[in-house]
């Protein structure tokens, strides 16, 4: 249980259930209303985070999560898919400060360079040859070829990217020390987004001309 | 007041009552919105703690509480009660981290061997001779009898007791830094869940045979 | 976007801004639902710090916010006026941990001493020739004047002040790492409040008699 | 135990602990290295909080303390006395984030008007009549008088005092949720810092004359 | 790199990396100081969390950990080993909030029942058919089976449990968001701490005798 | 004062002070010992943050820094320079959560996408027409053109630049909820970096051919 109600309605399970407890007089804390806070993600009010559902709606499947399926990976160059266990697919872990992704790579896959604004993140290669790559704010690169069982890890906000260059399918489950990382794909952030960022900042900021800018830009649809 | 209106009608309370303020050009914050979060228990939502209370119901009875009712302590064979002055029970505490039990022990009155999730304890003794014991995730176990006027810490999530080893009555206000610290008490846990955990994962774990578990089991109602 | 939608109603733009993403296989992350949470100030439920606005309400005017006026420093002995930047008037910093103020003075105006319960600050003198002081919970009191582009930084919770002893106007930037610092301004809170308090704490707390208590409690109304 | 050891010397000790211990493969975590870091108050290097003692210095006695002892409350006009056990005391609570204090009264004893810096507070009346008063950042002052087994909570940072209004002696147990709340007393950082606030800051701040004001700062040495 | 130096010998190599940047004036932070702090676990001195090693010695192989190799499993009855990547053995992750173990698991391995006071747990089962059961502080129990592919959350601080019902081998890679979760394993910590929880504690919490006590904790070695 | 000692040499003067104290018995908290932690930016132990210098060697200039100089902004095409008053800088601020950085722009000068892993940010306009921009990760571009005395906000670990468009120098005062935000250059982090980010991962993920990431990269040195 949890948040064992809120209104009247609510408390009548949590009283039944609280009669049926064999020791109630040993409780120090009878509720364990903090225990967790599963998301309701239709709740009528935005908060930072969720809302929760009620005690009453809680049951044993609510914390378990299937990442067994492969992604389907022949989606544009890239050649890679994300399935994320985070807050929207797996509300159980709304506030508990954790989440986790399956990430599927097709031969040459990249997961492309990145940044995660509010996560660490630790990742297990369960199958390919997978070069992972990080800088620092120093601008040192760290990289490693990995492969099954081998971890590594990404400080909070730097940017990494992971690419299989094995010669088969790859895939590499990933650990984030938040119920919802947040992404910032570089290659997007720069030249896809609506509205697109100015040529001149760009042009000025990677000293190329305006010809480069649009050739990229067309690819990302900004 | 806090939290001083998110709605036209809570609004107008606090607006008369800043008009009746003398000085209100001095106040670079003239809402103390953020000072407390007097819980809602009967809110319509279910959050990560409480919603609050409009700051117009909120008065000074608020942010005192009474513990000066000895717990009865007849129930069961561990001979104590707790009083609790947590968010459920005194909703003022609600945000701000902290709470508060008052524990009464008949003699040899035992608070069984259990952990707060979310809190780090101190506890005072008033009266009684309590046997404190909690052990670390390295198994070594601490303990003292304490005496009136002596207190206790406890780091988050360890396993602790209090037993009663004096002729009287005992009496301990245990603090906590968390406003819901949660208890996991051992037997309760391991011997009384609804349902119950299965016996080979109890006689396995504790190297004993199906009687033992299902006598014990038989004690605690699973 | 953020909090891309809670309900079915508030998921359709969601959706259909996901159809015209160009590359959403890309995206571990498609939704930034915790990016920013702006501030919906008349939401009907009351927690610590506001509610969301829906995402499809949110535009690039939330996160921009006009200090250039001049605040109006005649009222009062004081001489000053803070116009504030907190998540009151700036809704787009709910939850970002961060606020601003702008703090104008006429000569000798002074931002009497105050400590802030929820905050560090940094200032920025852009006018004036101001007095900066501050003193430590072991009662040193350090201090400086500062002219234009100098900084100070005050410790979270400790009483301060600033004053203009230049001879013209002044004019302090101050940012805190809080949505909603609060400020405890000591006069107010020692001889303004409502009700008021007691006189026999004041005159033992100061030394003073109660003609001088009920003298300074007159200016501040209380 | 605790950081078993950051030097080869102080491995040795759990090393052979751990050859010791009957199931060392059931650990998943052998060495409790953070469940606490009792304060070493003379370590060569200064930090945000304390070092650690080594774990082989650590015993159970750290972790009981005796607020038992009456303190001594005839100095001064206030006629109170204050016993910490916060981590300069107490060393076992560094960085558990909670501690506590015991308050003696004389008849008509306060603890004058103060704040902390860095904790909410919640008390516990033992002996005496306390009048217990705060006052919010929107200068609403909250107060009553509490009696044995009554408690108490404070929100970070806000103004409060307590005074024994009763006959006889008083006493109060105050919990911090941080291990060195700290105490802002608003009589002497006003008028009691070294070096002085400067009269012409307390003079416009409390709409008094510099002959109070030197009188007041007479009382308080500064 | 990181920490840059703290000493002027440190300062030497982050100087003449400094030169060799090509664009410095571009930086507003040189130096990655706190991307990362990787534990120097012979440090001389002792703090909550490690020391980190200079930023000279940092290279990529600090940020990736093999945790391909199967754990030895056949000790004890449990039939089962942890083969942890938390601070102690993969110094990374010191600062950062997150590590992992492999668990590794014969037929019929058990994971006993065990609380971690310092993270939220997330699994993922890579072989085998593994039970996982977890606890509330309301008693309530929630379990399933999983399988390859299949992942688990764990509430920080609840008492939770995996034992292999399948015919083979089982494996479990678990997340943490810590980087020393701590590990409080009931049956050890209650039946074979160091000294000896007493009997008298024993008995009355688990309504047994004490025969029953003495034969579980012969098995313990308390 | 703070961190009043941990060598008996360095709690002399503190004593010292203590004997001084008009009315010691006053003091819940004696020592300020967390008031704040200057930094020593030479301690011979590397931590996450800094050591503090001993609270005999602090004194009131510690707290106050000099922003009023403009930045040389003539190196690289980039025409901009950063002032940072950080930890590295502005060691008083070590452990208080908040910092500054004064950025001078020439005309058309360019503070190129970057983002802060570690710190939200506020800026404030001084001088100039400064084009702010930002892309969540939604890929959602918001930006305004903003002057003297208007503010912005940016969440944490989100891209961002800001542009001077108007004909004169331009002045951004920005601040941080961090001691050290540190700072990710998307140019330098991408093609810039020591050694470089593999040609196959760069053409891949922006879709351009080995010739453009050559010729970009040959423009930051990598």
């Amino acid at each position: 249980m949890m948040k064992s109600s809120n209104s009247p309605l609510y408390l009548l399970p949590c009283l039944l259930m609280l009669l049926l407890l064999p020791v109630p007089s040993l409780s120090a804390d009878p509720d364990a209303l903090q225990d967790f806070c599963v998301a309701d993600l239709n709740a009528s009010i935005l908060i930072n985070g969720f809302p929760c559902i009620p005690a009453s709606k809680v049951s044993a499947s609510d914390f378990f999560f299937d990442l067994s399926k492969e992604g389907i990976t022949n989606t544009s160059n890239l050649n890679f898919n994300v399935t994320p266990a985070n807050v929207l697919s797996f509300p159980a872990v709304n506030t508990l400060g954790i989440s986790m992704n399956r990430v599927d790579y097709g031969p040459g896959g990249l997961n492309p360079p990145h940044s995660h604004p509010r996560a660490t993140e630790m990742g297990l290669v369960v199958k390919g040859r997978i070069l992972v790559g990080f800088v620092t704010t120093s601008n040192v690169y760290y990289s490693k070829v990995l492969t099954r069982g081998e971890i590594f890890v990404i400080p909070r906000g730097l940017v990494h990217f992971q690419k299989n260059v094995g010669k088969g399918k790859g895939i590499v489950f990933t650990s984030f020390n938040s119920h919802m990382p947040g992404a910032v794909i570089l290659s997007t952030t720069l030249f896809g987004s609506q509205p697109p960022m100015p040529n001149e900042v760009l042009t000025q900021a990677f000293q190329v001309d305006d010809a480069v800018v649009n050739s990229i830009k067309s690819k990302f649809g900004s």
